[in-house]
């Protein structure tokens, strides 16, 4: 017998496809009123109109939830946070409140380091424990697959220790969603190696890759002038390709450095940020078919221009949307502001937003196959909204929406 | 023998006094490390040292929280809503983000008047039911006193069912906050009257105010260019005043009228928005003690410069911050939200904030002897957060840090 779940009065509203919808695809949703979703074993056997819905199989477990006709979509995907961390910062955000930029910060030893410290004395027990109270909240928002790096380590012990907190978090059965992790050694250049950026890149390809190989699906690296310049950038993923990870990269976030065109170059799966990224990156990453994951939470904390996501769309672009949830540049993790700030202040409609934090989001994690879209085949990630219309969305700003929150087909939030 | 509530390791930190903070004063908080709040029938006892408490007295109902060294702050108040609506209008929303302005939406029928269309013909029970989901949430966000204004009918039967649901929800204990009902039937001319502004002030002043007197502690108007402007808003709040109403004013949100200048003449609370203000507006309201209630969420919403609270209180005025929460302009209600704006973007350090969300929220409301701050003889309106430092309120961008809210000595929400 089949453990099965069905959604009845179901306002079904989907991107549809097993890879990230570019341009003007993003705008495409696919709307089913009426409609019903049958789910067995987590994966959906059905999604189409009530009145076709096939005989309810025979199940020994059988849930139906009546939607009554509110508003269903795909489960959001978080594809870029650092969910994992030592102690918080908020003396440094005020700080930058008053006037202080964040490569000032960083360079008399606040930012990233900080963190770092904070990171390196603290257990896997304390830092699983942190994690979990954010994953809880970031279900509460209909999050149902989420990504989460590492890069407060920058030494090998630690950097393996937060992959264990992070897969640890993935193995739980409690965490109630989908956890893939990154990493992210390449964050920034450690105290011990300052100066000598290129010796611990070489530290990086000698010693860490080999040791986290196999406990992380993504390589990032922060590319950046006067952090990782495009050569060392290059030279560290192309080491991390050959060494069997998919890559990603922190792209042209504060300054204009060909972040996104090394993307292109290199095939990576997502170019992250991207605030001040060139013409020519936008172009490259469109043919090279890159996603671009923009964190407007990112650009609001730090009062920045917005990325050019109207640019990349109408170019012909992927764009996802993420949180880019850290200590210290964003700590934040709304996907409600998420979806307000895209909507009001990036130019996005919608129906792009909802296809950059599902389908797109997915694909920015080489899970577009499984994940992103309601659609047979795919696993049961599904949001049920308090409304029928999900053009309430953008327009309840910066509150949540979601009242049911299914994870391969079992309920794990319910809002009241 | 008394209901007694006890606050122990609790970081206390609150504005002092009896009436609203100005300028400088707003920065000043009172801070208790390892301090103890004791409250008797909702009444604050005592606020101060742990050391120094007094024995705990006798008490049948005795509820003893342990804050366990966390951040303890007076209750939010949300001076400045429109917490009573029928319908939703999510399209506007969207026809806004393409570019047509609020008043072109109003010219043509939307705005406003499509809100009064729907609350006309919505019953009281609906209208209750619909805003105490609204105040559910609210709380949870660490609000305790919240202002409702009615506004919607523009007529004086929905006028009066608007301030009957207000009254309905005030006086329900199940509410959990304090609740002060302002009348606004000057909200907007309606159709009916299109043409005739003179008309319907003349009707306002003639039938409205007799038939609401007794049911709003306010009366407030929307003093605005092609609405009501300065003559008609003179003579409608000199009225309102005669007939006992404390005044409020929508002023200078859309254009520079004067609205700020009218409110020190005629001796109102607060003005609202503010957004064009005039630096003699500034100044009158200063000298004459008007708070200055800015809606941060709005002007975020419709893409507003944000109204200029760093002027307000380098001028020595008071600046309380509420939601403004409405089916038009602003739907949200994000006290979270409000606090970044007001740090990130209005330039107000967060011990300011803090106070315009507390005691100059309360002064707004005519409240600041009874609530708003935490010290004797107050009532026990107290929020504690979910960490030791009320600086992670803005620095935790958009997200809600309140662990525990007390509202008149009861615990009224608990946030996991």
């Amino acid at each position: 017998m089949k453990k099965t779940l069905i959604i009845k009065n179901a306002t079904i509203s989907t991107p549809v496809g097993h890879s990230a919808r570019k341009g003007e695809e993003m705008a495409a949703l696919h709307t089913i009123s009426e409609g019903a979703i049958i789910a067995e074993d987590g994966i959906i056997t059905y999604a189409g109109p009530m009145a076709d819905m096939p005989e309810t199989p025979q199940c020994s477990e059988c849930e139906i939830i009546d939607a009554e006709g509110r508003a269903v979509l795909p489960g959001f995907v978080d594809s870029h946070t650092h969910l994992i961390f030592g102690g918080y910062r908020p003396d440094e955000f005020e700080w930058r409140l008053k006037g202080d930029s964040y490569m000032s910060i960083m360079e008399r030893g606040g930012g990233i380091q900080s963190t770092v410290n904070a990171t390196r004395t603290e257990s896997v027990d304390s830092l699983v424990e942190k994690a979990r109270r954010f994953l809880h909240r970031m279900v509460a928002m209909g999050v149902t697959t989420v990504e989460a790096k590492s890069g407060y380590g920058l030494d090998t012990t630690t950097e393996l220790k937060m992959l264990e907190a992070i897969n640890r978090l993935a193995n739980d059965p409690q965490s109630g969603l989908r956890i893939v992790a990154t990493f992210l050694g390449a964050h920034a250049v450690p105290k011990e190696y300052k100066g000598r950026t290129g010796e611990y890149v070489d530290m990086m390809i000698a010693e860490m890759l080999p040791a986290v190989k196999g406990k992380a699906k993504f390589c990032d690296i922060f590319t950046e002038k006067n952090v990782f310049e495009i050569e060392d950038s290059r030279r560290f993923l192309l080491a991390a390709r050959e060494a069997g990870f998919e890559l990603k990269l922190h792209a042209d976030e504060i300054v204009t450095l060909g972040g996104a065109e090394l993307a292109a170059e290199l095939g990576a799966v997502s170019a992250d940020h991207l605030l001040h990224v060139s013409d020519k990156g936008i172009a490259d990453m469109a043919r090279a078919g890159v996603v671009a994951t923009l964190l407007p939470l990112t650009a609001f904390t730090l009062k920045e221009p917005y990325a050019p996501a109207r640019k990349f769309i109408d170019n012909g672009a992927a764009v996802a949307l993420a949180t880019d949830l850290n200590p210290g540049s964003c700590f934040s993790g709304s996907i409600p502001l998420t979806i307000a700030l895209a909507c009001i202040y990036m130019g996005m409609s919608i129906e792009e937003t909802i296809t950059a934090l599902t389908l797109n989001g997915a694909a920015a994690l080489g899970l577009a196959d499984i994940t992103g879209s309601i659609e047979p085949g795919k696993q049961a990630d599904i949001i049920i909204l308090n409304y029928p219309n999900y053009r309430m969305l953008p327009y309840y700003v910066g509150m949540n929406c979601v009242r049911t929150v299914i994870s391969r087909g079992s309920v794990v939030a319910q809002n009241d």
